[in-house]
């Protein structure tokens, strides 16, 4: 099961009663950050999660609401005893970036591995997750991410049977192992099924829709995604290269998400719910964020034995 | 008068119940805000003051708890409208701190002066604040402050007859105008007085105590100073270097201040309060410091007439 939090669902300027918009996922005691503007580091301790957990923060861009509050955040990580590396993923420019902001965070007790995406995209996969990039269309290099969590196939005895695997070493085939018995190597998909279906969450911020976006948020469970505005001020959405809520239920609509938060509103939209009339017009699932916002997602045949 | 705010009282890290130790000084319209850590500009909103009011930010040393929040804080500024220029001071090496923090902040609608304190302190004067480093002894290169804002002597008809000046610039003179007729100069100083009692205060934070420091913020009519534990964790302050309520009550005593407010308290101090009768047994008009705590403070002689 994922474990997921809004932290904050604010868009610009943090305010006193709206931390900026970021996320955090956690597997198995392991978590992914998405995004970490000014206060990330006290909306993380509001809603409740460990910093030591954090092997990777993906940053979508580098506005200062995206990112400024890496240096506070990593050092909670360091306070808090991380000691196994972190890796920070971003657009092009991210190291400098992280590198500048690093300046007042120098003696981290933990190394900062730092993946520089290249304009076209990417993927990657740490600590059971496998990450791509959303292609984004903002004022400066942009990326979305939608990360997955893979489920491997049902355990099956007659196929490790039929495949001739010995007894002894099906278990340790089941839980993902790969067995060297002198020559020969047995390797996990001989005693599984077919992968089964995972858990998707994709996060997408400071952009204008794009033709592709839908496609590339296909079946998430859960679609973390900008509504800055109401259709009311769609002319300053346009100009500032961000997304209405209307637009986002779209885009909801097509990829076939399963439930889905609004984030990232503007600071002149004190009440998202306000507008959301206008989402679930075309999304009805669509639910304004908030800041702390949780949930938590099972794989879909949870409760069956893969025994 | 001079309106004082402790911003925030927090030392280390911020946490969800208190900002990080600032304090902003506004005199006519203009302001100096002292430390800018991450939040900072979050406790300004809630403190209720004007970004576009501050022409000098003071940076006491570069851990991240007083300059993170620097980026976040200058595109706040600029947000509310400032296109005057900001003077950034601090220890030397704030030059290369402000650029790379700023890297999140490239198109600032004013222009950044940073001027580099050297080692063994300095003086400037803006906006009618006159500001003095106070020696510091921290783990790093550290700065107290100590602003004054001065007060011209008192309007002398009788000085201004026998000087010989003529009786229509007595006005100007007396307004602080320097006056030019032909050959002749008149400065303020032959109509007024001698230099009246103005209003001081010092800002000491992330040092351990020194033999000089009492002098230093001498007649002060508010200190805020560091109290960052109780006696109970006197040997973890001498270590991190920093000061203890008792410590900090010391300096105020010698210095002969009016009012203090202790602050950057220890994440580790919940309730600063169960430690102040420490402070009050060496000083007892010593106050814990609260996030938004304000005062006052008038020159001696207001409600007298200047004319």
């Amino acid at each position: 099961m994922l474990d997921v939090c809004l932290m904050g669902c604010g868009g610009s300027m943090p305010k006193p009663d709206r931390w900026l918009s970021s996320a955090i996922m956690r597997l198995e005691g392991k978590s992914v950050v998405i995004d970490c503007g000014e206060g990330t580091q006290l909306a993380m301790k509001e809603a409740g999660f460990a910093f030591k957990s954090v092997g990777v923060i993906l940053i979508t861009h580098f506005h200062a609401d995206h990112v400024s509050g890496l240096p506070g955040f990593l050092l909670s990580m360091g306070n808090e005893g991380r000691t196994d590396p972190v890796l920070i993923a971003g657009p092009r420019g991210i190291s400098r970036v992280v590198r500048s902001l690093c300046v007042v965070a120098p003696d981290l007790p933990f190394e900062v591995e730092i993946l520089e995406i290249p304009r076209e995209g990417g993927s990657f996969s740490r600590d059971g997750f496998d990450v791509e990039t959303v292609e984004a269309s903002h004022t400066c290099p942009c990326f979305g991410y939608r990360i997955r969590i893979n489920r491997a196939g049902k355990f099956d005895p007659e196929k490790a049977e039929s495949n001739g695997v010995p007894l002894k070493y099906w278990n340790r085939l089941q839980h993902g192992e790969t067995v060297t018995d002198g020559d020969l190597v047995f390797t996990p998909d001989l005693v599984l099924g077919p992968p089964r279906r995972g858990i998707t969450v994709s996060y997408v911020v400071d952009t204008r829709p794009l033709p592709g976006m839908a496609k590339a948020v296909e079946g998430s469970d859960l679609l973390i995604i900008e509504g800055m505005f109401g259709e009311e001020k769609r002319e300053r959405a346009e100009k500032s290269m961000h997304m209405t809520m209307a637009e986002a239920a779209r885009i909801a609509r097509d990829a076939g998400a399963e439930k889905v938060w609004l984030t990232h509103f503007s600071p002149s939209v004190p009440d998202p719910g306000e507008f959301i009339g206008e989402a679930r017009a075309i999304f009805p699932a669509a639910e304004p964020g908030e800041d702390g916002m949780k949930t938590t997602l099972f794989f879909r045949e949870d409760g069956e034995s893969d025994e």
